[in-house]
């Protein structure tokens, strides 16, 4: 659970302490004292400086425990070098939260990183909660208790309003300030996160969903540090009531892991952060201006029924503009209602052309309606040159009728400033651009409640097999695939050429070795041998090549599996992310799945139906599902494969899981694990 | 050629009529006389009402043909039924062109577009030229001779600029002034098409490319109506130094025709559109603000060398949302020189981040090293609050240290309006949104010269085959591309069962005749069949099925063909799109082709290397190009299959073909077709 008290000490600190402030008003670390009486912060602020007694009418303290009273909140901007001790002081002082301004850690490489660690060490030890180091500071804007060196709050005259903001650029804090602020918006609690080497954007998340002024919340990211915590944030806002707008910049550095199995390597960053925001019910825009355009469209709402947008123009290039984006992004647009295409003798196209200028009051009549209609989640009113060239319209065809039952947005063709400050004025979301608009509208549309979490399936057995184990071979990692309630092919290990005797069939024959990981390349597989001598004969190989080209590894004999046959191959693979946590993905198999990449991806543990999005996602899997009169395959069994797969999740120890292949069988005779792996985490700690 | 007489009655017409001048100024029908008066239009105003003697202080006729002197231009702006008359009556007056602002044409279905052929052949045969009609008119804003009802062109200050704009939509010409305008851009010439009954976006494109006084050329574009002369006017105004740059919506009426083959199915019409676009180096554009914030950049300039751009950035938030765009479409950043390296102690890091603030004149340096640099095509400096909080520092850092003598793009992350005023002021492209910014670098770094077409092969020997024929079956089809010199498969047709003798091998067996398309789904082919009597056998069953369930078909007998093997399967398309014109098409065959498309496109005919960037594009067959150690294909063999084939551009009468499959067989073995079709284009006239 969240710390209010934490809250308290961050937001509402009865006394803040300025560690570094300088007297020098041209130096940046003069700056929060500056602001802080700017904003006529009520509190007590205690500059503290070794060289002054009194810094711009506050008086001053050589070190912090010399400052009287108690102290919740100190703001940090000495020097690194000098970081660890001002720590120690606000620790003996009994400081609650330190905001770390100075740089000179984690962000700059090993050393820094060392630097930062003590720090946390030492906090962690004295009770002490840090935010940053390397950030901007925070800022209470609802109650006017600005923590921050940052030169645009300085600049910026900061209305409260009902957004927050968690950035993990300190720079772009500004740049969201100024941007929200030209379309009137403004904002309740603001903080940048810098290295979040121990408060991070998750917890402050928890923290601020909680706060009263704040009704929506903004994240800037850049990479996950705490998605569990963010995780629990977004699903208490969400139960609150209060939408969490993301955008996140792709350049994860996941892709650049090292990965023990395929699946590392053929899913990028980014889908799984596209899988965390859906699951865990965020709004993802993927356009800067997205977050803060789409704020007014999502304020005080839940998720949509549907995905239906209705769009009401008095320009037809205007709206297709972003009719054409939506479209490629999955989304609906509806014509008018049978009643509305009767009553106002509009066409039944999806585009409702209407120019603003028409019958009086035309205009209003079906914007009304159609936000009163059940027919579609979302209204566009798409405006021409009227916007720019008699403003005052958009009041009385859109926002005079407008009732707030359901989502609108307003996107102005021209540059029509004047209407987009009167959309803004009373609260319609108003687009500047037709890319930002439809962004916005995707990402309202695809917007989800936080998924269910599937009730934890009994695992006990499959526990107990892993329990002992420090390491898996393939045949161990498939005995704990079936435990799961996966079929697996029957195999046989011998250890000696002499055991092979009257295996039918073509076979798989492999070195087992859980030391040896890429067997094919090593020539340590051979498919479609068929009869006891010429199997007996790899056998002898296999083992000899084995002892010559790994001599240390552990050899466990060499498996002997019948071919399995079937209509086509897949891959499952099971991974706890460091950054997302565990994660379940389907892929195609074979080399063309390697040339182009063709995958889902969800957070584990899923349920069936979220298997059968899954399997709905891989386009090639429609092959076996009636597609062309070819022959239908075992999707079902698939379906249970990846819900039993991602029920690994519930095993701590298993770090990695992989199916390669998983081959699908016709219709009602199943899916079966051919080869597979298991890594666990605690290995090589 | 353009008729540059024709460019002198449509922007410079010494007497402009106004056919339907309405002296209410409440209608729109009176605009035009009003807007011509404010430019202090220097001709003659004619306005023509039966009902009146005079319209604002201008002399009034009630015909056209009752007006004094010579006149070069009419706007007819008289109801739909009015509109042929009026037209009779330009022609007898002499008038050049005539501009239909008068809406009910092809637009409103077929009687409108029954009516619109009409005025068109009265035009054609009188020798007037037309556009429109539905259209909002055109302004010559160099010389101030406006000819429109447009509200924008009356309400906003015109004034005259580098630019060109042709507009498919009307009221997408008004919002294109002001957000240029907005950005202190402005227009030489401006035309509004409407339905292009005659001159089109290309014909005027050429027109508007020969002006003096227009720079760079503007298309915001819904569909192709006219290519030909659109590829005409780009690649003349390639040679004049004049770029072209397009906004084009995606919603293409191509994929609803109806093709004869798969080709057309399976390739939408945003590909086609792509590869006009690069044929003819035109630079295309994905955002609406890119048509008015690129233009800066490419003023004046030829396509880069290179594709690789450097990121200055104060802040390293705002420059990350360029590059992830940037990455994701292709694009190169690549890091400083050593030398600047090394001279300003920055790293090695693609994102070069270095406040403003920093040391004094640092930033310029770094930026003018950068421009002069070799090791890169364009710079991007990104802005953060100090953009906002001290705008002149954009010009001490960038503007007044920049020689221009490579293309430079300014991205401002905060709100900071007078900073972009600046730059604008300045003539360097600035961006608003980092969506923008990306758009139009990749528009600029793919931006090519138009390609040289390859010279024509000999298709003498091709033509003579098509020449006679009415229509083609499968083996005259085969025939063709043998000629054209693409290996096809042995067949031999046979008209009765006792005709099959002595075939060895496994054999595709296929009924013949140019009637029936679907043959597969008829039940008249079959694969793998082997000996002669099944074989015979089954040419009696094809033969009477096809009597029973085709009578009137044309039967040729049927086709026996040894089943040829190989390492894939492709198909290879032609096609005369009606909008573009030739296109040839490659993509990989098989169930999984149709699941998920994968294919390139160009404009035929293509030459060797252009074969070779398609077989590039197409991720799949990278499997026959030495992936993992899998045995290679003949890809040469394919690249000149593909060569061939697209030279059936050369055939007029060709209409489209398709070889599918195409077998590639190993390296050095071969490519050879299996079977094919080709439609000629004459014979449903």
């Amino acid at each position: 659970m969240v710390d209010l008290n934490l809250g308290q000490a961050l937001f509402h600190p009865r006394a803040i302490a300025l560690v570094g402030a300088s007297a020098d008003p041209k130096k940046n670390t003069s700056r929060a004292q500056r602001v802080l009486h700017k904003a006529g912060y009520a509190g007590r602020i205690l500059p503290i400086n070794p060289g002054r007694a009194e810094i711009f009418g506050d008086a001053a303290y050589p070190d912090i425990r010399d400052a009287p009273g108690p102290i919740d909140h100190a703001l940090v901007m000495v020097p690194a070098p000098a970081v660890l001790p001002a720590i120690e002081g606000c620790i003996e002082k009994g400081v609650r939260v330190a905001t770390i301004y100075s740089a000179g850690f984690a962000e700059m490489g090993d050393a820094g990183r060392a630097l930062q660690d003590r720090v946390v060490a030492v906090a962690r030890a004295g009770g002490l909660r840090l935010i940053g180091p390397n950030c901007l500071g925070l800022v209470n804007v609802t109650d006017g208790v600005p923590i921050t060196n940052n030169a645009a709050v300085e600049a910026e005259v900061l209305r409260p309003g009902p957004l927050g903001l968690v950035s993990q650029s300190g720079s772009m804090m500004g740049a969201l300030l100024s941007r929200a602020g030209a379309r009137g918006l403004s904002f309740a609690k603001i903080v940048s996160v810098g290295n979040e080497c121990d408060l991070g954007v998750g917890e402050l998340a928890e923290l601020i969903v909680e706060d009263e002024a704040t009704k929506l919340l903004l994240l800037f990211m850049e990479t996950f540090r705490d998605a569990p915590a963010l995780a629990r944030a977004a699903r208490r806002a969400h139960v609150l009531g209060k939408p969490v707008i993301a955008y996140k910049l792709g350049r994860s550095e996941l892709g650049r892991q090292i990965a023990v199995s395929h699946t590392g390597a053929m899913v990028g960053g980014d889908e799984l952060a596209d899988a965390f925001f859906r699951e865990h019910g965020i709004l993802r825009v993927d356009t800067l201006d997205g977050l803060v355009e789409l704020p007014r469209m999502v304020l005080g709402r839940s998720p949509p029924k549907g995905r239906r947008v209705a769009v009401l123009t008095g320009t037809g290039g205007g709206a297709a503009m972003i009719v054409d984006r939506l479209g490629s992004l999955g989304i609906e647009v509806v014509p008018p209602t049978p009643a509305i295409q009767e009553t106002y003798g509009v066409s039944d196209s999806p585009l409702i052309d209407l120019p603003m200028g028409g019958a009086p009051g035309e205009y209003a009549r079906v914007f009304r309606d159609l936000v009163a209609s059940d027919h579609c989640d979302v209204v566009v009113g798409v405006l021409g040159s009227t916007s720019r060239l008699r403003p005052g319209q958009v009041n009385e065809n859109i926002l005079s009728v407008y009732d707030g039952s359901k989502p609108i947005a307003v996107f102005c063709a021209p540059q029509a400033d004047e209407a987009l400050r009167i959309s803004d004025e009373a609260g319609v979301a108003a687009f500047r651009s037709p890319e930002t608009c439809a962004d916005a509208l995707h990402a309202y549309l695809t917007w989800q409640a936080p998924r269910e979490v599937p009730p934890a399936v009994d695992v006990t057995a499959a526990a107990a097999q892993v329990e002992s184990a420090e390491v898996f071979d393939e045949v161990q990692a498939c005995a704990l695939f079936s435990t799961m309630g996966i079929e697996v092919a029957q195999t046989q290990v011998v250890t000696a050429p002499d055991q092979v005797r009257g295996i039918a069939g073509r076979c798989a024959v492999k070195l087992l070795s859980p030391d040896i990981l890429h067997k094919t390349d090593a020539g340590l597989v051979r498919l479609h041998i068929e009869g006891d001598a010429p199997i007996a004969a790899v056998v002898t190989e296999f083992l000899a090549t084995a002892a010559r080209k790994f001599p240390t590894a552990r050899i466990r004999g060499v498996l002997v599996a019948a071919m399995q046959t079937g209509l086509a191959e897949v891959i499952l693979g099971f991974r706890r992310d460091p950054e997302i946590g565990p994660v379940v993905m389907l892929g195609m198999g074979g080399v063309l799945a390697e040339l182009r990449a063709s995958h889902a991806l969800r957070i584990a543990p899923v349920d069936l139906d979220t298997a059968w999005e899954m399997i709905a996602a891989v386009p090639e899997l429609r092959m076996l599902q009636g597609f062309r009169n070819l022959p239908r395959g075992d999707v079902a069994a698939l379906a249970h494969a990846i819900v039993a797969l991602s029920n690994l999740a519930l095993l701590p120890k298993v770090q990695e899981a992989e199916i390669n292949p998983l081959i699908i069988r016709a219709e009602g005779r199943g899916a079966v694990a051919v080869d597979g792996l298991v890594a666990f985490g605690d290995v090589h700690p």
